[in-house]
């Protein structure tokens, strides 16, 4: 088996003390390689990388407009949120316009992934529903799906059911993986869980930010969401958090999703690239810094990005890491990127 | 550079997701390799791992008797603390004890690091103070050392400061490797952060379970550390966490500590065994892991374990991952290690 190289550095004072290895591949929307760092054919589970794809039925059946659904709540939909009461209300707000209850969500229950919002609840006396479930978005997507197209959606997050038929289909024509329900895991919110290359992921992620080598409705849906996206950064995610401060401050040039396990996708629509990361031990520490990296040297190649983007990107790729005095203690620092 | 061997897989369904590379020693008390996977004499920062051998001089000094500590106090002052009502409590009660304050500790403030004490401290409208800090117990050990030893303690966590001379000095006895002062990072609680090979952890921790090859006071304190930490396993980490659970159950067989950064670190003292694990990435998840699984093959070759504590190990060193609805969606699991 190929060893992945190592992509990022974790320093106590001048000194290692860990590192990451991993996989990095930058796509244009041919799905020809711009860059390709480590075994990018190797399948990775791309999990909630994939909420923008698995967002498309909600637009593309119709959903969206039926229902009257703004761009916020679409955004949540295609969102790993962070349980803020901003979050909880824009899910609330979608059931609502669809006629249909928290009863109907099969995502589970956590406590806000943002610790904060947790601490937050905590304080109030409250305890987490299922709409803090980081995953509430895209369940009441899914049920919007369900809605307009008059589904019984009992068991909605089984691979077999009608709503995630559309799901997987939406996944497979975007990322041209032949993806076959049987074979499906489950994912941390019930859905079906699917690999593929990382190539591929990425090659998704082209085509979300071009709506070329899709459908129509795909390609209408995927700029609708792509909007929906870069207009609400804090829904996609939450205050202060990678994907939502990567996104805003790329102003409209570049969105990203994080997945679990270490994995990150990210679109770049003026330059029809996708670009997927994966960290072998599934570190998001790493699979942030690395993309973000990434992320800033394909932007000033192609002279795409302003001097506060450049600031939020560096802040992500690479920054000193700091003890509870606020005493500098180390650094987190990206291996350079070679091939550009 | 070497590469290291992979040593924990962690599954979606049947297929591999992300898997963790690493090494792992255990030597005895001579400090001779029973078991070496990957190269154990590379440089690791023990970090958290070495505040047992760090809470030596509070023993070793006189403090803890002049002071009348208990055993749950030198518990503390070897923990790193879930931040629970106890531990808090526990620490007031030492700096009572020397007469001391919480202005004195130069630790700093965190939430606690129990993500369950921390909400419980939010639902009391209460704010975290220095005490939550899951080094206070460490912090409040060092000022009793300076409070016997009449010493001014402002600054006692500069690398030059006579109290952490002291600490150093134990940490050189108990290892064996020489430690220069001016060479120290920073760890995160402020005090110095040394670097050595890993086998050297493990030969520090076979010593502080026999006691032999150190100074007859460093022997002695080992011995009162050593019972302080089994008899309170509760109080060196918290309900449930990884370090309580494996002590409290192989019922004075083991102990085990981990650091920061995914290192780890047990003593089997009825075989003067040391053990110490590193994962690459620094993975907690994976130190615990892999170390359960190592005190596993060990304990059990020697007979020294029983039914409880291999359920528990097992636990710990191989299990199914389930999502919030309670369903299986995978494993974490070792790769079985040769050479035992």
């Amino acid at each position: 088996m190929d060893v992945s190289p190592r992509l990022l550095v974790v320093r106590r004072g001048k000194k290692e003390e860990s590192f990451h290895r991993g996989r990095a591949v930058v796509v244009n929307e041919a799905g020809e390689r711009i860059l390709s760092i480590g075994d990018v054919e190797a399948a990775v589970f791309p999990r909630s990388c994939l909420k923008p794809i698995q967002a498309l039925p909600l637009v593309a059946s119709g959903a969206a407009d039926r229902y009257s659904l703004s761009d916020a709540e679409i955004a949540l939909a295609c969102g790993s949120h962070g349980g803020s009461p901003l979050h909880v209300a824009t899910a609330q707000s979608i059931l609502k316009k669809i006629g249909s209850s928290c009863d109907a969500l099969e995502c589970g229950v956590h406590w806000p992934l943002d610790s904060g919002e947790s601490r937050a609840l905590a304080a109030r006396r409250e305890e987490p529903t299922v709409l803090h479930n980081n995953c509430s978005g895209k369940h009441c997507g899914f049920l919007a799906v369900g809605a307009v197209r008059g589904l019984d959606v009992a068991g909605y997050t089984n691979a077999s059911h009608p709503i995630m038929r559309e799901v997987t289909s939406a996944i497979s024509l975007m990322t041209g993986v032949e993806l076959d329900e049987s074979q499906a895991c489950v994912d941390g919110c019930a859905i079906p869980a699917f690999s593929m290359p990382l190539a591929r992921v990425a090659t998704g992620f082209a085509h979300l930010g071009t709506g070329k080598e899709s459908s129509p409705s795909l390609a209408d849906a995927s700029t609708r969401i792509r909007t929906a996206i870069m207009q609400n950064p804090i829904i996609l995610s939450g205050k202060g958090r990678a994907d939502t401060r990567i996104t805003e401050e790329c102003q409209g040039d570049v969105f990203v999703k994080s997945g679990a396990e270490g994995v990150m996708a990210a679109s770049i629509p003026a330059l029809g690239y996708g670009l997927a990361v994966k960290i072998d031990d599934g570190a998001h520490r790493a699979a942030t810094a690395v993309m973000a990296n990434l992320l800033l040297q394909v932007l000033q190649k192609h002279s795409l990005v302003t001097a506060k983007a450049v600031e939020v990107l560096k802040g992500h790729a690479c920054f000193q890491l700091k003890n509870w005095n606020g005493t500098d203690v180390g650094s987190i620092e990206p291996i350079s990127l070679n091939g550009l």
